[in-house]
């Protein structure tokens, strides 16, 4: 077989094979295709597509490319959760230690990544001691006593996946919907999730601009994993704005910490509900979306929720008792008001530009090699359709730092204030396995 | 300015501008942009085209990249004449000496190529002691008191597009108007041509397989020339079958003795002379196309044709002696006929499978240091349309083996005897500057 012969199939229109697929994968991944012909095969699949078998075998053949997580010693239904990327986005955080607390184990690897906010590790480090690298039988061992733990991904997985987003960003190759979604479900399958819901995230903020480009995205992934036999559900949430008030790292667990109390955001608490009630059936603990729910909102009440939270931060070396008192978690030096420049109605809050401007007050990484100060970050008072007052804070600014004109000024930038009032809805569809043909 | 960003701007459908046309192929030919970055870019403009400006700017990038041949020594206006590859080609053998004798300068240089025969210098090597390296000045004085001369190319011409052609080679993106169209017209403008008369092959044995593309492509050619400021005309022949009788080396000079004695095959003398008349046009030695054809008719029955070949071969060392008897030329010690296995009409003639059989016997190079028999090849004795009886030879095989029994067979399955005649006209179409839009 020859590469520039899959290349031109492909530029043809033709589908490729399940064999020409591995060949490409595995060849790209071991050295033996060069770049360039990597790069010209991910331009025609951007022009031409591929259809479902493609995808899904484009997808198995990533993961075959690395390492597979071996989960089988944990008990029980194995049901990962993902998110598309955004801006404050704290799902993880709540979501983890609440459906384990109704038994759905969740063992999750999480990275470190680049982006406004650290990722989800760097947020656990808010917490003194904790401990994100646990050996394989202490995972295990956690997962199987307490049903959570979240370590820092170990092991070389989707080896050509990542070498193929990489050649992807430098060749405008990202912008492919099964590029994109064989990426995502080839890591998570990697990691062992036997079950997967997705957090597709549109609007403003997000990757995908428009719902209808996110559904397709969506169908994709929950496509692939019939394909590959993991049952995959989509829910595609607005990012028009970010999602709870917190943008930051120990910002955001204080606001995960309200979330487990049932004192947290509408949208994040809504989001978590929609989210963790679809994994709670996948993972067989409950047969219908609102006993999940039920099941759910009755962990928050009674504290369940937050007791596996303080477990699972305790299993891990944290000090739980921050839980109680969060104002123990990483506090920035200054906090600074933003206030209203006009009245009415918030009709702009672009997520963006306040993760920008989060990063900007040391919240995020530009490089791998850069320090968070999970301190700092920003604390919005009001979300778009809400009435405000010109003068009024619409934000709290979290620095350390006494100089934060230009972060205000990037506040106020993705601030826009008008008369007529709009709003989003939150969940705008949800894709499930009998939305897509198969 | 980065390339990824010039990539997703030709990827989403827009022109790009001449700077960023000469950032892509001037960082490109230094090294400072990628093969990967390269063949992805190649890979939009084969799916998104380019328009007219674009395709001039690659042009003039291409010619920029590297050395330009300065003709300006030589008198009157230099044109060239470009064959877009075909099967026993034997016109510029022809067309050289043909032009010259009426005044027209003909300043060549020639490659040796790889292919089913060898090059237009590899042909000429066919007489005693011919020398294609003339050091500049000898070429030129040559050129300026015979008014031809033909030599090897020297120099660095078009490394832009020598690099992207290889890297095209081996991601499927060879076949783009654009690229081709540009790769051709650079290397054109570059040896120093001024105006230039364009020979695009249509038809099985062509690269262009309709008459649609290859009056894209002539149009693609002759639009580039506009922009560059080098009249362009291009004629569309036919390439169904091959040109002439003769596919080898020794055996196509033969064939072009012939014809400059007027007693050459009728296709290749009317391409001649439809070829050549435009190239006297252009090279302003006659006012119209039908002056230039009584001048260049009169040559040959002159025999003035024939006399400026054999100073040509003269003044490059050969022995022109020769020209008047051809049968001193390199001969194949077997000569071996094949019979027609049916009767009736030819129908097909594939040129592509008598190129390769020539090459099994020698003919042609598949890598660059394979060594050329000029002796040897295949003389047709039927074209299409022909009538042939069974048993009647269809073509002599000249071989320096005397087992040919694989070439014969190649030879008749490239043949296609039919009851019902069919005919391709010699000349589809001419596209000049007028039927291209500025």
């Amino acid at each position: 077989m020859r590469m520039v012969d899959v290349i031109e199939k492909k530029r043809d229109g033709h589908a490729l094979s399940a064999e020409e697929i591995e060949f490409f994968v595995q060849g790209y991944s071991k050295g033996d295709i060069p770049d360039y012909q990597a790069s010209a095969l991910a331009m025609t699949i951007f022009f031409q597509d591929m259809n479902d078998e493609e995808r899904g075998e484009l997808t198995r053949q990533m993961v075959l490319s690395g390492q597979e997580i071996d989960l089988s010693e944990i008990d029980g239904i194995k049901v990962d959760k993902h998110s598309t990327g955004g801006v404050g986005d704290t799902t993880t955080l709540v979501l983890a230690p609440l459906v384990a607390s109704v038994g759905v184990p969740v063992a999750k690897m999480s990275g470190r990544g680049l982006g406004h906010t650290g990722g989800t590790l760097d947020k656990l480090e808010s917490f003194e001691g904790f401990n994100i690298e646990l050996d394989q039988q202490s995972f295990i061992d956690c997962v199987n006593r307490d049903k959570v733990a979240v370590i820092g991904q170990s092991g070389d997985l989707t080896p050509a996946d990542k070498k193929l987003y990489a050649l992807r960003d430098v060749t405008a190759t990202v912008n492919s919907i099964p590029l994109i979604a064989s990426s995502i479900m080839s890591k998570k399958i990697a990691s062992g999730a036997e079950r997967i819901v997705l957090d597709v995230k549109v609007g403003k903020g997000a990757f995908m601009k428009d719902i209808e480009s996110a559904s397709e995205l969506a169908k994709a992934m929950v496509s692939i994993g019939q394909h590959i036999g993991r049952t995959t559900e989509a829910v595609i949430s607005d990012m028009n704005q970010p999602l709870g008030y917190a943008i930051g790292n120990a910002l955001e667990v204080k606001e995960a910490i309200d979330t487990l109390t049932g004192n947290g955001p509408e949208d994040l608490t809504e989001l978590v509900l929609e989210l963790g009630s679809r994994m709670v059936v996948l993972g067989e603990k409950a047969s219908t979306i609102e006993e999940a729910r039920e099941m759910l909102i009755e962990a928050i009440e009674s504290k369940k929720a937050l007791e596996t939270f303080k477990t699972f931060i305790k299993n891990q070396g944290g000090n739980p008792s921050q839980v109680d008192n969060p104002t123990t978690l990483p506090t920035a030096q200054y906090q600074i008001d933003v206030p209203a420049e006009s009245s009415g109605y918030i009709t702009e809050l672009i997520a963006n530009e306040l993760g920008v401007a989060s990063m900007h007050l040391g919240a995020g990484r530009a490089t791998k090699d850069d320090v968070i100060d999970l301190a700092v970050g920003i604390v919005l008072h009001k979300k778009i359709g809400d009435q405000v007052e010109a003068g009024e804070s619409i934000a709290t600014i979290h620095a350390n730092q006494q100089d934060v004109e230009a972060v205000k000024e990037k506040v106020l930038n993705a601030v826009k204030i008008n008369d007529e009032r709009i709003e989003y809805p939150l969940i705008h569809k949800v894709i499930t396995g009998k939305d897509v043909t198969q």
